[in-house]
């Protein structure tokens, strides 16, 4: 279970995917071979347009294999089409060298959904996991806490939540590395008799969860950033609404700023002296420090970053990638799945048929 | 429809709730008298901590009349065992005086659940209205924007949801006088296919509506404070967690700000030149700016003010209730959801069925 840093690790790269792909890819994958001394690529995607980037990134040409296709999943592509044609491409065959062997994960920066299905069908689901579901690490006022899922399953039971808790505890121990992190419900309240039937069908389970899970109880979305627990569990469709809200508050906080310090010359000043502290502050807060969601659950370690983001960004979405391959976090997943099971705190048909359809 | 704003309003206030009560409550309504000259108000508390703030607020003392009870509903107290002993505390016969038509609406500080539980069993609901909701205007880049169920309803269904657009629609008509406020339900991703069961069957009755609404479709959670819609509609599961999240991630950038600015003698200055600038940032975005949210759909007007606020939140709420008695908010949720059942837009056994267990 202790991280080997010494071993080489081989990370599969989806080049094309994202908008500002190959460009941000290679040069986020430099970025984090200067910081990971022990990482390989495979660089899936155009050469042609690849080749000439690389050329200019030596220490990533040292470290890289280009691995040519030029067919391509779109942001536009519906999950069931990237299904059906999307095997060779750039986001398919990268997929499926985790699913082979040669490589230990792959990073995307390509469209969600269709980056999901295909996983889902190459990769399949690890043992005794019903769905998989996204998580990340969210910025607190006390750290960092991890949060799940946001949004790959918009439809959930109390089995799904106590998967999600079981994986969001690897997650947090491999990412987080803390040794017992605390679990918490997303609710409306904090008391233990609010909240829907699904949410307190999974709160009895993980009560008694007969694993070594630090429950700490029902949590409300300001908890997320209070930094309460260490993690997080929701269905995809409140998760996702809380995610997309907390972007959205943040990005207004910061534009309002932003237009406060130009508002006048002597607030440009102020800005001005303040601004090794405020960039501090902007650089915790960044969400490209943020980037890296993991598709927990499947049979492989698939890390999504953000269509959007750059080379910053990319780069820590590689990060995330090495320390969940480090970490080995799906074989602690299904160990505890596996005690889960055999402690039979999981399929109770009562506490199974509380079924969110939310 | 016209307001009128000349007509006198009579306000009863439940002194005795929230952290700071009775004087956030009685400072609070001595700032609102200054403003709306045509508001009175009945003070329901105890007469022995009433009077002795009164007697130092005169313009206050001169529009009250003062209704004592010694029995305050705590905010420990359950929802259930304020139904049963509430009744002639100070919520329960400031809640009554709506009822009796004493009172034009009430404002209070106190527990949500219980004002909820009371508000509801003596007031009942609007003619056609199955379920109230909490709704309340957000800031957003470009404005405010009303989103409800804030937490009333953990489970919904699409005639819910559908009820809550029609009395959105009214709140935000009434509140930030927009002549058709365009309507968005909260989902996972804006495109049509995308969300629950129950997000896509209230979809469907939105858009054929047969009313005035202005459905403008699905958004997400990042949509609110970007402003793209004036009513953002959900379940109360998810739109719970979305306000907690969205005050917990302010509080955040708010803390860490206020580090960063104290962090160095250099910063402080920075900040002291930028203050006059920022302070406008903080003043519009201050939750104390937007305090009051509506229990939409009870048959009166009744405003819950968050329990620690002070006495310009306090005074804001008041403004809530009195912009909503003014622009006769019932009267126009009755008239359009009489409409839409005359048009066969609500129960239809097909969108009925789809039944959030969220």
């Amino acid at each position: 279970m202790a991280p080997s840093e010494t071993s080489q690790l081989r990370i599969a790269l989806d080049a094309m995917g994202g908008d500002n792909a190959p460009f941000s890819v290679l040069k986020g994958a430099d970025f984090a071979c200067q910081k990971y001394k022990n990482v390989n690529f495979l660089l899936f995607g155009d050469q042609s347009k690849i080749n000439p980037i690389l050329e200019k990134l030596p220490a990533l040409q040292k470290v890289s294999s280009v691995i040519h296709t030029d067919k391509v999943v779109t942001n536009e592509d519906k999950p069931s089409a990237a299904i059906r044609q999307g095997r060779d491409s750039s986001m398919g065959m990268a997929i499926k060298a985790v699913h082979d062997g040669t490589a230990d994960g792959i990073v995307s920066s390509g469209n969600t959904g269709a980056l999901m299905a295909i996983a889902k069908i190459t990769l399949r689901t690890l043992p005794g996991i019903d769905r998989p579901a996204i998580a990340t690490a969210y910025p607190t006022m006390r750290g960092r806490c991890i949060v799940l899922d946001l949004g790959a399953n918009v439809e959930c039971d109390a089995n799904n939540l106590f998967q999600f808790a079981v994986m969001g505890d690897a997650f947090a121990h491999a990412v987080l590395q803390v040794e017992r992190p605390s679990i918490g419900l997303l609710n409306v309240g904090s008391e233990e008799a609010k909240g829907n039937e699904v949410v307190k069908a999974a709160a009895s389970m993980l009560k008694e969860n007969g694993l070594k899970l630090n429950y700490y109880g029902h949590v409300e979305g300001d908890d997320i950033t209070k930094g309460t627990v260490d993690v997080v569990v929701s269905d995809g469709f409140s998760g996702n609404i809380s995610l997309k809200t907390a972007e959205g508050t943040a990005h207004m906080f910061s534009h309002f700023l932003k237009m406060a310090f130009k508002s006048s010359w002597i607030s440009k000043l102020g800005y001005l002296l303040a601004r090794p502290a405020l960039k501090k502050v902007f650089n915790a807060l960044d969400p490209r420090q943020h980037n890296g969601a993991m598709f927990l659950g499947l049979n492989g370690i698939v890390v999504k970053s953000h269509g959007g983001t750059d080379e910053v960004g990319f780069a820590n979405a590689i990060g995330v990638a090495v320390e969940l391959i480090t970490h080995k976090i799906n074989e602690q997943i299904t160990k505890e799945i596996e005690i889960s099971h055999r402690n039979g705190h999981q399929k109770m048909p009562e506490l199974a048929s509380a079924t969110s359809k939310n």
